[in-house]
């Protein structure tokens, strides 16, 4: 057999996020103050613990303070109400899953949006669904979106997925995405971004697929979900871009899947992607955690910046 | 053997509702128009489709309009949007699960908060975990509690569980209970309930049991919660009453874990426990269903109240 001819490359998440660090830095070194962003931590999970250590010398690296908060389960919400009324937070991130439920949806929505850097209060996700921008009708104060989501499509404008040729909204037309996952964190925000920005998603989870396409004459929500007979293998073969986030250390997306030349981008904090991916995929993205972080503390100063106005 | 000494009775929801209904049709016998009611199905849940169906009698008998919409699931949110916007309608409710994971919690907040007779909305939730029962300083606005959850207590005061020698907010000390089902929507919000009324609680589901109890000097949350070493029929020996919400037809409660004499409920629309629960308990409540709807139309009463101030 001949050796394969392996041309694509492996991206890492880190030279994504160093796009942000110097406009991220700037911004810090001009405020009169430095921001303080608190991580409460609530569970044993070493993915999050390290997640933790990640974001805290992220941040002060870039001109931020940290502190990580480290609490029971049930000492989580009210934990949670004092750093919302300490005057000297200004950014507040939860590391999920704590209870794996839907208490977790709960306990997001006790931050109060001012602080939500993770861009999970319910007003932020209804707009993003709906392509809201702006938190008022004047247009000074940006919504926020969720981070990761956010750190996906920043990934994809970085590995020139976004076509800057297509009018602004427009610059995934003609490409088709699968996504395996779909949290309300992470998973459907994706599916609904990309579909708004013109892309066919197909939105796998374990029940089911639904393609996320972007709707004509819709209202409210900018896209349209429809039921999906394809399998995984049919959607993801037809597919540009392969986007992955099984919570699962076993779950691996088999390559065969995967259509030569496409782009293979992993969430998840467990490789979700065996190692021949690099022999199919033409750009390899193994996490994103690092462009996560960089968001995180971009939507901090975003939230700083709307609390002026 | 000798028969069975069977003092126990069963008491349909039916009678606890009748209570309510009177003051109920008053009410609405006073308003200038008549109150409209939204039900929004988007599954094919026998189920549901029952519920939806006696909402509509009771509603329609106690003076409300009530309109039944039957959307799919894509279509649902679209549907809640302009059910918020169009002011011929008081009262919205969804029958879920639509989807059965977090995507359903997304939707329940998509409910405006004027319009959420379930009181599912993360105010109404937040405020009820911290026992705050206005929505404003001068207390002229009721914060709405979650039906079901309410339906219990309502049950719990008819049979006489709550004492009312003791002072309101007191008057279920001294007793202990057991539930099965910890879900945002009925059980995390019963035991909290039940535990600020000065209940020991013992809340249960596949993973694990918590225990519930009023925490002095508690500033926000009046109630605590403990990791609990007891098995299930430990706690279930030790309760004076046994409230059940497993969404399962196979599930039965196992009837030898319960104590001679105790109260029994459940809420499922599953038949939870087995015949011969009769043999044991001294009062048992087979279904809630026709509480929680009479305290569904108590909340939209309520939320025209509170839009008049």
């Amino acid at each position: 057999m001949s050796k394969i001819f392996r041309a694509g490359k492996t991206i890492l998440a880190s030279k994504v996020a160093n796009k942000y660090t110097d406009e991220i830095k700037l911004l810090t070194s001009q405020l009169k103050t430095t921001p303080k962003l608190v991580g409460l931590l609530a569970n044993d999970d070493p993915a999050a613990e390290m997640y933790a250590s990640w974001t805290g010398k992220t941040a002060e690296s870039l001109g931020f303070k940290y502190e990580l908060i480290r609490v029971t389960k049930d000492q989580l919400e009210g934990e949670i109400y004092k750093c919302n009324e300490n005057d000297s937070v200004n950014g507040i991130m939860v590391y999920f899953p704590v209870y794996g439920d839907s208490q977790d949806s709960y306990l997001q929505q006790c931050v109060t949006m001012e602080k939500d850097v993770e861009g999970l209060n319910f007003q932020y996700v209804s707009n993003m669904y709906h392509n809201i921008r702006y938190l008022d009708e004047a247009k000074t104060k940006k919504s926020i979106l969720p981070c990761t989501p956010l750190a996906v499509v920043k990934i994809l404008e970085y590995l020139g997925l976004y076509n800057p040729l297509l009018n602004y909204g427009d610059r995934l037309y003609g490409k088709t995405v699968t996504i395996v996952n779909r949290s309300e964190i992470v998973g459907r925000p994706l599916a609904a971004l990309l579909a708004n920005d013109g892309a066919t998603v197909y939105s796998a989870d374990v029940h089911d697929i639904q393609l996320y396409e972007r709707g004509d004459g819709l209202t409210l929500k900018k896209h349209t979900v429809l039921e999906c007979s394809k399998t995984l293998e049919e959607c993801a073969k037809a597919s540009d871009i392969v986007i992955t986030g099984v919570p699962s250390p076993t779950y691996k997306f088999p390559t065969e899947y995967v259509k030569r030349g496409a782009v293979a981008i992993n969430f998840s904090s467990h490789k979700n992607f065996n190692d021949d991916i690099k022999d199919v995929a033409s750009l390899y993205v193994p996490s994103t955690g690092k462009v996560t972080i960089t968001m995180l503390l971009r939507n901090l100063l975003r939230l700083m910046e709307n609390s002026k106005k």
